[in-house]
């Protein structure tokens, strides 16, 4: 696993309880943890579950014990990474969104389907897909609940940002992220409304909009660009994107992704909806266990 | 009163139930309803409460007896009722939305702000306004609620469309209507967010789309244009309008109006989030009554 | 009609109102109000709509010209006003809880029984009735909609009296009320619970409860019993009721009925389920207009 | 872990996460499952990862390498293990209900009384204590957030039972699961409403019903009591209950527990309300993913 965050730590769970909840072929083992400084590797290890640690991920995308590798680094990371695994014949789990720029991600598209010929498998973290109540919506509609297919609006609303004070992190900052909301958390409104409905996003109006430019460096993200001895940081991604779209079979859709929806922890919503009048799809999930004061 | 359709129906109720509620100057005598059929006119007066009729509206805006006039025709005669009945010196209630396009609407505009110094007042029917609820939470966002505002999310949602076998109407028509539910409905959720924001609309990202292109022509709608003996019209304004904004000080939204929402009877939603982190305003109508199988 | 406080303006709003909304054979004349002072009655009739005012309901009752008799006292009043109308061959509409004992109410209905032989009707004010959604989800249920109904949850709350400083009034006097929250509010959950299953109430457990012993008099409540110059009145009636009840077909039912349910003004919810795993009727309506902050 | 059926791989799945999620003083090692059929156990210890089986749990109490025993078994094997493993001086954690009568649940009691002078801890497994929202809502409600508190309603709504066709399962035997749904899901909903608001159930009225008395069995469940060849079991517990409290400070509580909520996987919801008119806080939790078609 090339990175140890958030994110590396929701996989380094997945991996040590997947065969617990499935059959697999294979229990996973958790070789290898990299990163850059070697003592937060080593403590990221610990607690997470990794047998050792390394700080160079190209001598370990090409060892020969390594099967697999799974990218949850920043997004700037991923191209090289990945491109490098498959060449190496690794399999590769790469975290969403796949890349910061399009050119980045046809460039890892094309190794994955060069790869694919000696047997690696490329997939995009696209967690979500694994919740059964999305899986069973897309049943329901691909059998004709909906009758065809006629709007869609899906929401991704989080609140962590609504506080000014919140500090900077890396998050924040285009040249690792890419940019905020939009890819972060749109990415997953875009692709569970493309997994239920079976169509592609063909065309869209967007709005995208930082509420707060400047954010106080604390911890982790002193290290930032743009820091210069100020205190603060330049928040340089969107804060929300708002944005409506044409499927590729005649669906509109509306879109919104934030981080400033107060009220709203961790909540994706979507509706699905079509010629049939007595039928709508709505799920939901929200970080389990909501409390409302009113 | 000119016209006596649905928003004809409605209007008598509130002409006659008024003086109930509040503690008005003067009792309001719902004097003379106009229609261009002089039977379906008498009928409609009948049963609604008006004490005469008249077919020619430009005789009834100049009777001295007439102090206000109320315009709920399709919006293609909005503007010379509107303008006319202003220059006679009455007052003037016109539905929404108040034209079918920008130039008729400052015409309006025009003619109302001369008629204003001789004490002519001109209104749009915006009725929700009038909801406790809405004037509530106006308040408590003016009292700082949210703090400074930042987005808003409104939704305005109806299924009666969605049966592809709904006849034509001229709701349905451009040269009546003007558009389709981006001025019946998406006329609301834009007043709503923009009374609630005190903020204006001044950008927006908008697409339109019509999903049942011919409808069966039925009872009144036969003198519809595009009929032609065929037995189906033409409808020529958007089923569902989905559009982003930017207002004037600084806030971004969301809107969708649909006619095509299934499960949803006539709902409009507004959410208003800002600065503070711990409040949220939502606000919500339906039916009243609400049934859900599920 | 009898009296004329805050049913009585819902009534004469629906008596002016329902032959604009139906076709009814005769158009309802607003003839008489009836109330003890005379000065208030005449305000109210003026307010209301009313063609005259009097002050004894016993001669009013045997009007020739009186056709229907609207009772809209406290319950206390109820029985003597019914029977008499009755015995006078008028039709009686009568407000709920139809009245403070199960003794006088059983004389209520055994004085329909006999005046019904002459045609005359007698009906509770079970308003809710009328709402469209309540008869849709009876029809759909008699259809088969969740099978052989099973479980029946109805709660009908309101916040009204959660403040200690609300004032008194006769809807919290046991004498003039019979019950509080109970036949109030609880009267209606019953009532639609009945009617969307069709089954009798037959046997129940219940926990009656008063958080606020004593309300402070102001205006129209100074009349009160237990006032005795102090200031303030004994509250004697139950604040929330909550009880759980088997019905004659089978079904298990939980209701409460509390006017002390803050964040609900006035909130009716009723859900049914039955043998059928893939359905459940779900009835919610509320003031119109909901506002929540969160 | 004395047995692995679906709350023993609840139990693992903590046990094996717990160190990666909190830092805890020691990891805990997971050392011996304990099943009767030691094919069947050592199954289970393979797929939920303990190191040994055994199928006496007597002896397994008494090892030395053993600190803590996990009792996850039907309620009738409760009390025994427990008061072994606590005369053991081992530490308890046990499954809830905590036992199938008020007799064995003293004893339980008093058995854990005794062990806390040398060390041992005793816990039953409540274990959504430890829902943040939950933790969050109780600190809320001290804090003062709704004042004094009036009311609570508890519902925790399931629907696994409402088709007649599911099998029987030890959990619908009276000798082995003590009660149904009220042992189940309702001692949640009573642990959950005592724990938010710090006051004990003193008094209930209840109602209990069974809609389906006779299941088939499959699998697992054949070898119940009541079988006899019949190809189906008696179910000898509740399927539903509904209860009335009221609460040792004062506050009443309605309670509903349900195995037949159709439209409902596996639902608590909590509402809490007091004398401050302007706060209620509303606690729900769902299985995460919540799909519902309207």
């Amino acid at each position: 696993m090339i990175g140890h965050g958030f994110m590396g730590a929701a996989h380094s769970q997945a991996w040590r309880v997947a065969p617990h909840f499935f059959d697999l072929p294979r229990r996973p083992v958790m070789a290898v943890l990299v990163g850059r400084d070697e003592h937060r590797a080593e403590a990221a290890a610990a607690r997470l579950g990794w047998a050792e640690v390394a700080t160079d991920w190209r001598t370990v995308v090409e060892r020969d014990d390594v099967d697999l590798v799974d990218i949850v680094t920043p997004g700037n990371v991923h191209p090289q990474v990945a491109v490098a695994a498959l060449a190496a014949g690794k399999h590769v789990l790469c975290e969403k969104p796949l890349a910061n720029s399009v050119a980045d991600a046809e460039r890892m598209a094309e190794a994955a389907r060069a790869a694919a010929g000696s047997g690696a498998l490329a997939m995009v973290g696209f967690s979500y897909r694994r919740v059964p109540a999305l899986a069973l919506a897309r049943q329901l509609i691909a059998d004709g609940l909906v009758g065809q297919i006629r709007q869609v609006r899906a929401q991704y609303l989080q609140d962590w940002l609504s506080d000014a004070q919140a500090p900077m992190t890396w998050r924040l900052d285009r040249d690792a992220a890419g940019s905020g909301a939009l890819g972060d958390i749109g990415a997953h409104a875009v692709d569970v409304a493309q997994y239920l409905t079976g169509q592609q996003v063909q065309g869209v109006n967007a709005l995208l909009h930082t509420f707060v430019g400047e954010r106080p460096l604390m911890g982790e993200s002193r290290g930032l660009s743009g820091a210069a001895g100020t205190g603060t940081g330049r928040v340089t991604v969107d804060d929300a994107a708002l944005f409506t779209a044409r499927l590729s079979g005649g669906v509109i859709a509306s879109f919104e992704a934030t981080r400033f929806a107060t009220g709203r922890k961790n909540a994706l919503r979507v509706e699905v909806s079509g010629s049939k009048p007595g039928s709508t799809v709505v799920l939901e999930w929200v970080v389990i266990g909501r409390l409302r004061v009113r």
